[in-house]
C-alpha cells in the first residue's frame, strides 16, 4: 500500500466536477465549491482513497496521469489535446533520450508531454516570442516538476534556432510555412518534422512550402476521439463531441536529390493504411 | 551529418511501396521486387539519402520512427494501431521508469511501444498463453533492440500475475471481464487500468464487471484517424480509411468505499470534454 | 418576383439566433427578444427580403426548407434528425405515392418528412400509444399543412397494425425487437423495414430477432454530420458537433426459405461499399 | 401477395456479390458468374422469393430501393452517394411538385433521385456540356422509367440557364464559383442553392464568391456513413469505410441589402446544432 506523502502531486475528483490537481503541503487547504479539504488529511493515507470535504462532499484522491496534467494545464491559448499529442509522440519518435525542438511554446501542453517522454537524459527546447507564454509554460512545468528537461527561449524563430542536428522539430504556429529554412538548419538529415494547424488554408500553404524544400513522406491527417456513456446495458456514444482541434502534418527532412532527378521527393510514397 | 553505421536499424522507402525495415550488416543484401540493394552501399552514407537498387529504383533511407516500427511489425494476430497506442500511453501515464503489465502479448506491437516509452529504468511484463505469440513478440523486440526491457511470460493469466503493486495494467484479450480479480491483485491502488475490445458486446461485459469491482473514472472511447491527400492545391481526405480498430476502456483502481456508502464509485464523474 | 402572401409559412432569421417559423396572418405580431415584427409588414414583400423589428434588429424572411421545419418542430421527445431522415427516405424508398407505417409517432419529425415525401397520393400511418404525442404530432403537422396525408393512431402496436401489404415500415421505439411478428403482418413481401436505436444493446437485440424472422439484407449504420466555419480564408470544422443520434437498422422482409435450406436468409450478402 | 410482372424493375441479390438490377422481359435471360436465370422463371412469382440459377446458386428477388438504383447506376464519372443525396434533398427542400435545376448531369445519380422525389408534377432540368454524359444519364433514367420528369440540356452553363425563378439549383462542377451570376439569374429570390466539391480549395473559392453575391445562410458540411457488421453477439463497425466523397455547400439566394447596410448578409447566423 503506497501512502501519499507531502510534496506529492495529487488529483482530487468529485462527482460531476472538474478534477483539482495540487502539490500537497502540510498546513495548506484546498478550497472548492463543495467545501474545503486540509492537505494534512490527505498526507499519510493511501492513493485511491476517498475523502470528504468539510461539507461532506466525497472526493477521490489519485495520482494524475499525463493526460490529466495536459487537460488541467493553466492555459492562455488553445492547447494541443491528448488525442493529438499521443500520436505526435509516435510520429516524431519521441522517447527517453530524445532531443526535440518546439515552437511556439504556448501554454506548454505539448512541452509538458515532450518533457515527460524524453526523460532525464532527453532535452526539450521550446521557443515562443511572447514572454507571457514562456512564463506561463515555465510555471506549468514547475508545477509538475519537469522544468529541468526544458530550455525555454523567448524569441521569434524567424532569427533561426540556436540548435542544430536535432532529432525532431514541431511547429505550433499560425504560419509555419514561413520558417522551413530555419527548420532545415536545425533538424538533422532524416529528422522528423511535424506541425498542427487549425485551417485547411494553412495546411495547403505548408504543403506547398514543404514541396519547395527537401522533405519527403509528407502526410496530413486528423484524429477524432469519441467517448461513450459507460453504462453496460445502455452503451452508446455521448451526445456531443469535439469536432476539430487541428490538422496534423508530418514530414521527414531528406538530403536534396541531385539536380538531374527533380521533383520526386515530395510525392507521397504510398497511401496510408493505418 | 550523421552517417549510417553497421548495426543500425534502417528503413528503406520506395515510391508506392511498403517500407522495408532492416538491421544493416556488412556483406548482406536486401532483395525487393524493385531490385536488390547491398547493405555495404548504405553503410557510411548519410541518413536521409536516396539510393538506387540494381534495377535503378530509387529508395530513401531513414531511421524508422516508433510508428514505422509498429506498422511494420511481423504479425500473426491483429495488432493495436499507432493512433490507439499513442492515446493509451497518455491514459496509462507510461513514461521513463514506469512498470507496466500487459496481457496478451500478441505480436508485440503494444509491447514494443511500452518498452520504448519506459526507457532503460522501466519494465514491461507481458503475458500470453500461446508460446508461438511469446516467441514472435520476443523476435520482434530483439529486432528493434528492446528485449531487455521486457519480461515475457507464457501463461494463462487466469492463474494471476506474478507481480504486485504495478503502476499500470493493460488487457488485450477477448474476455478481459473474467480477469478483474487478478488485475486487482497486481495493480496498485490508484493504478491505471486499460483494455481494447473490438465489439460493443465485450465492452458492455467489461463495464458490468468494472462496476462490480473497485474501479472508478471508467470511460470508453474510440479514436478515428483520417488521412488527407497532401496536394496543396487539391487538399482533400483520402478515399477510404480504417473504420474501426477497437474500443478503448480505461479505469482507475480505487480502495473500496466503506460499506455504508455503496455504489457511488462506478459512476462517471463528469462527461469528458476532451 | 414572388411576393409573400397571407397564409404563407415563413421563416424569420436574425443573426446568431434560432429562426422563427410562423404562419402569416393579417393583424398578428411576432414577439422576439430582438423586438416585434407585424405580419402585415411582411405580407406583400418579396421572399428573401430583409426587414427590421421595432428595435431595429434585422431579420431575413425565407420559406422554410423541409430541414428547417424538422429542426424547429415543437418537441416533447428526442426527434430524428435531418441527417438520418434523408438517408432513411432513400433506404425505405419513400417517394410520391408511397404508403408507409411508422411507430412511434413521437413529436412527429419523421412523420413530417414522410408526409412531405409521399405527396398527395401517398399515405403515412403513424402509431403512438401516448395520446399527448399523437396530439403534439397532429398539431405539428397542421402547422405545416401536411395533416391530410397522415393517419394517426393512438394505440400500442403490440395489438398489431390495422394495415397490410404496406411498402415500408419504420420503428422508432425502445424495444422494436418485440414487434417483429406485427411488422411481418403489416409489411408486404419484399418490403422495406427500418429502425433507429440509441444504444448498441438495443441494436444487438433487434439483430437477433431479425435473424429469427424472415428478413434479409440486414444492415446497421450510423451517420455523422460535421459542419465547417464558412470562412473562405480560414476554412475549418466547427469546434463541437453532435456525436450520436442513433444507429440505423435496415432489412428487407422476404418469403421464408423452404425448410430444407435453413439459415441463409439472415447473412449479409456483401459488405457495403457506399 | 404481390406477384412479379413482365416489365417490372427487379433486383437479384446473391450472397457476397453485387446485386443485379434488370427490367423483366419474357424470353430473356440474365447471365451471371453464378449461372443464368430465365426472366420467365421470375415473372409470376412473389417479390421477396428466393430462386436458383442453373448452377444452383441462390438469388433473392426484390424491388430495388432508390438507394439500390443510385448505387448500381452505370457510371462514367464520380457519382454523388446516397448518404449525401438524402441530405441534399432535405436541404434543397425537394418534394412532389418541385422544379429544380442541376449542373452537371454526370452519370445522373442525383438526377435520378431528384426525378424520383419531384414526382409527376415536378420537373428536373439538368445541364452538362458533354453529350456522352447527357446520353448516359438519359439511358440511366429510361432504365428506371424517370425520363419524363427530366429535361436534359447539353450545354455549357457559362451561357446561362434557360429557366428562371426555379425553387432550387444544385451544382456538381469543378468550378461552381465561376457561375454564380448565372445561378442568380435562374434561382428565385429566397431559393435554395447547393453544391458538392471534393477539395477544400474549391470550397474556399466558392465561399469567397458566395460572399460577393447576394446569398445568405451559407454553410458547409460533410457527412460520414459507417456500417456495422450486423452480428448480434459481436456488434462492431466494419473494418474499412469511405473516408470522403465531398463537401456540401448550401446557401439561400436573398435580395441584396440596400447600400447603406453592407456585408451583413453573408455571415453565418448561428452555429449549426444539428
Amino acid at each position: 500500500m503506497r501512502l501519499i506523502q507531502a510534496g506529492d502531486l495529487a488529483m482530487l475528483v468529485a462527482e460531476k466536477s472538474k478534477p483539482f490537481i495540487l502539490r500537497l503541503q502540510p498546513g495548506k487547504e484546498l478550497q472548492t465549491h463543495r467545501g474545503s479539504i486540509r492537505h494534512d488529511d490527505l498526507i499519510g493515507i493511501a492513493w485511491g482513497s476517498q475523502v470528504k470535504s468539510h461539507l461532506d462532499a466525497r472526493f477521490l484522491i489519485l495520482e494524475p496521469t499525463l493526460r490529466d496534467l495536459l487537460l488541467r494545464i493553466r492555459r492562455r491559448s488553445q492547447i494541443i489535446f491528448p488525442k493529438d499529442i499521443g500520436y505526435i509522440l509516435l510520429r516524431l519518435s519521441i522517447g527517453p533520450g530524445t532531443t526535440v525542438i518546439e515552437a511556439g511554446t504556448g501554454s506548454g501542453s505539448l512541452t509538458t508531454a515532450l518533457a515527460w517522454s524524453v526523460g532525464r537524459e532527453g532535452k526539450v527546447i521550446s521557443y515562443d516570442r511572447r514572454e507571457d507564454m514562456t512564463d506561463l509554460a515555465r510555471s506549468n512545468l514547475e508545477r509538475v516538476g519537469l522544468e529541468n528537461r526544458v530550455v525555454l527561449h523567448t524569441r521569434d524563430i524567424e532569427e533561426g534556432f540556436d540548435e542544430q542536428d536535432v532529432e525532431a522539430l514541431f511547429l505550433d504556429l499560425p504560419r509555419p510555412h514561413l520558417y522551413l529554412s530555419q527548420v532545415i538548419e536545425a533538424l538533422r538529415s532524416g529528422g522528423n518534422f511535424g506541425a498542427v494547424l487549425p485551417t485547411t488554408n494553412q495546411v495547403s500553404q505548408l504543403l506547398a512550402e514543404l514541396e519547395a524544400h527537401p522533405f519527403a513522406l509528407v502526410d496530413v491527417c486528423e484524429i477524432s476521439l469519441r467517448f461513450y456513456k459507460p453504462i453496460p446495458a445502455r452503451l452508446r456514444p455521448v451526445d456531443r463531441m469535439v469536432a476539430h482541434t487541428g490538422y496534423l502534418v508530418f514530414a521527414r527532412k531528406i538530403l536534396p536529390a541531385s539536380e538531374e532527378e527533380p521533383e520526386s521527393n515530395h510525392s507521397p510514397y504510398l497511401e496510408p493504411s493505418e
